[in-house]
Order: structure tokens, then sequence, then C-alpha cells
């Protein structure tokens, strides 16, 4: 067979497709637009039951999240924990602004709790790929990443009639295991965690594992497109998942410190 | 377009395709064969280019990974560490067997450092989806899951003529996240870390994030179509991936616990 064979059944398939041709987001670009317009380029249409995956640094692009190194002026606090990390302190007053705690700090590293939730490197703040060439440049990410796929997967259905899931995804580190992974930082249309407890496994006895984060695995078939760094290819589309019921967001997925279970 | 349509191109897009009908695998059973039948009798072929990603507990099933906590006597520490984490202690002593160092240690949680370098609950032992009604019944990691890796691709080489990639995935938990994801515990074939360290983005400055975990991405991508618990479709094929040179294995994933950045 070649691979645009169906004969195995296109319902039992699921593919990926690279959103691409959307050229350089720019702060109030009309995000929807650019994606549905570079999907309708492409020769392919948004079906009912797919789900668009974008990554953060267009959200944040669209919402204007830029900042200037330049403007920031380093607390006291930002100075010795810069020292501490061996970072920029201006850097490092914008991770604490950005971050309601510090959860690891050493030389090189530095991984806070963002406002939103999540814990990561930097609280998500990106210096690469951000096309220009002013090296005070940033861009954080969106201010509620949930409501940004929410708009999005609005903006979606009004142009197009159909209401994808919206997954938004960014790059993680993980504490035990070298390389990153992109995961749902922002989700709309989908249960972001699905909840297994309570249900039989195939032999009758209760399912060990319980709770599946849906929204990051998608994030990471994504990522087998989108990629890291200089390929440029900021969305994709999904076809062919069979969704559960049910709607919750990424911060659905955020497991609260007091929680963690790991430390 | 239909989702059977190609015409943006099928090298641009990835396919997921569930491998079905294999049965119940048993301790022996030549697991080569069985997944190059089943993709046959599915009317598809293994394609060059492709990887195959094998879920952890048929690997285990067709190894005979197989222990009976009826045959196992816990030791003192073992006694006194399950009352900690209120488990049963011959299970905790299995545990410890596999592990070589316990992470963390609270009721209902029992964290290790897996023989083989994975952070993860319980060692990884499998008490659910086992196909019989013995309670006591319980299922290993694969002695050496790269190695189990590298032996499904050279079987399944000799039987189609041709070498995918091939992952060994299971379910792991994540410190700060809900719920789990799939992650690579053996692979051949494909770099399992991609190292781009020293490489430009798009505006000339040194990459940021410099390590990506490729063959955890491609093990998330597999289970959106392998899913977790009742479904029982143990493997999958993945087509049009652009994999990079290099052959390293998800030991290569594992980061030393003296380098956890996390803690």
């Amino acid at each position: 067979m070649t691979a645009g064979d169906t004969s195995n059944g296109p319902s039992s398939r699921i593919t990926i497709h690279p959103v691409t041709g959307m050229g350089e987001v720019r702060a109030g670009d009309d995000l929807p637009h650019l994606i549905a317009t570079a999907i309708r380029q492409s020769g392919d249409t948004i079906m009912p039951g797919d789900a668009l995956i974008v990554t953060q640094k267009i959200v944040s692009k669209s919402e204007g999240r830029w900042a200037s190194l330049a403007d920031v002026a380093p607390t006291a606090e930002a100075i010795s924990l810069a020292e501490q990390v061996r970072k920029e302190p201006r850097l490092v007053e914008m991770v604490l602004r950005e971050s309601t705690a510090v959860v690891r700090a050493a030389p090189h590293v530095l991984i806070t709790r963002h406002r939103c939730g999540f814990v990561m490197a930097n609280a998500g703040i990106d210096q690469s790929n951000l096309g220009g060439s002013d090296p005070d440049r940033i861009l954080l990410l969106p201010l509620d990443p949930d409501q940004s796929a929410r708009a999005l997967r609005t903006g979606i259905t009004a142009l197009t009639g159909v209401a994808p899931a919206v997954v938004i995804t960014d790059s993680f580190g993980r504490p035990w295991r070298h390389g990153v992974v992109p995961v749902a930082i922002g989700a709309a249309g989908l249960p972001s965690l699905i909840d297994r407890r309570g249900e039989p496994d195939r032999d009758g006895r209760t399912l060990a594992v319980t709770q599946v984060a849906l929204a990051d695995l998608v994030a990471a078939a994504a990522g087998l497109v989108t990629g890291e760094g200089a390929e440029g290819i900021p969305a994709a589309l999904i076809r062919g998942l069979s969704l559960p019921q049910g709607d919750n967001p990424a911060v659905a997925l955020v497991r609260p410190l007091e929680e963690d279970l790991f430390r």
C-alpha cells in the first residue's frame, strides 16, 4: 500500500498535518484568521473532530507579550538570585515577576512556579527565534493560555463553522529525563485530563493508571511536525482523534506544589 | 478534501496506525512475528522510515517477566517501607529488588530509580490488564528494554526486509503535572535524544532549547492510539517522520540523579 492508501479505514488512523506559510506573526495580528488562511492555502480544511495545536510563541506574539530588558530595573532579590544562577539580572527580574515561587535555583538553572501554575524553566520567557536582532527583546507567555485557547477556538469557529479542539504548547524540561517535550499550557474543547478512576481493567481489577494527560499527548504528537528551533512550523492539525467526552483546560494538568509527590 | 486525500503531500504528514488483532501475548511468543503478522493482516506493510511503537506490557509478557507475590518473602526493610507507603509488603519487596534507590516514599506513593535508570512509580511493576484472575500475579519491566527494542528491530527486519525504528513505551507520572504520559523506556534505530547544542536559531542567536526527547514525543504520539487501560491496542506504526541522523537508545534520556536539576 502507499502512504495515501486508506484501506485500513481512515477512522482508525490519526494524521498530523503541519500548518505552514503563516509568515512572521506580529502584535495585534488576527491569529484565527492567519491560521485558517494558512490551512486553506495549503489545500486543507478544518474538519469536525480535529485538534488544532498552536505553539506558544505565535500566540504570545499575536498578543503582544513583548518586553525589553532595557526597561527592567532588577530588584536586590533578582540581583542576588541572578548571581546564584549565573543569569542576566534583568531577565531574572522578569522571571520573578512572572512567577509565584522559585522551585529550584542553581548555576544555569532557574525553575519557578509560573503564575499560571506551571513549573518550568525561566517562567517560559523566550529569547530565541523572536524574529529580530535586539538582544534585550524577550517574549512572555500569554497572559492566560487557557483563555487564549478558548479565544482561538471561538475565532476559528466563526471563520470556518467548525469548532476544533485547541491546544497551546510550550517545551518543558523534566526532572529525571534529558531533553524537552512539548506540553499543553492552554486548551479548549477537549478533556486535557481524562479521569478514569474507578473504571475496571480488562480483567475486572481496578485500573492502576487512572488519569491520562490527553492534552500533553496531543502536544507531544504535534511536536513531531512543529519541531524545535529552526524549522519555524508554528501549528499543526491532528485528525482522527477519538476525543472522549468532557472539556477541561490545561490548568487541570497542574499539580499543586503541596501535592508534589516526587519531592 | 477527505481524510484520505494527500494533495498536501504525503511526505509532509505523519500518520499513526494502530496495530490490532494480536491476541493475548504469552511467555516465549515470537513478538516480531506476532507484530509483523498483525500488521500484514490489517492490510498494512512496514515501510522504510516507519517507527514501530510497542507498549511495555506485551514485551514483558513475551519475555516471561512474570512473578508471583505468593513466592515473595519481604525483608524487614520492605515491611517497614510498605507500612510507610501503605502498600502490600510483598509488592514493595519486588519494587526494591527492581530498583537502585528510593526517590520518594509517602502514603500511597513509592517512586524509585529503576535499575535501568528510570525514575518511576512502583518500579514499573504492572498489576492490571494482565489477562488472568490471580491477584498475586505481577509483571516486571523487560530485563533490558533497549536490548528488547534492538531485538524487535532485528526480528522485524529479518521478517519484512525493512528496519523500522522501534520504541518501547510505558506510562509515567510527572512531578508537577497530573496524569500519566507514555515515555520511551527502550529504543533502537532512532536518536532518542536529539542534541542541538551550538546550532543557531533563525535569528542567529544560540538556540535555548538544545536537546529534544524525540523518543518520548514518538511514545506520546503512539499513546493517542494505544491509549491506556481497557482498549488493548498494544502497538502502533508511525509513518512520515523525518527522522534525524543518529541512533541512541532510551537510556540516553536518563538524567543521572546527581544531575537532577529540579530538586
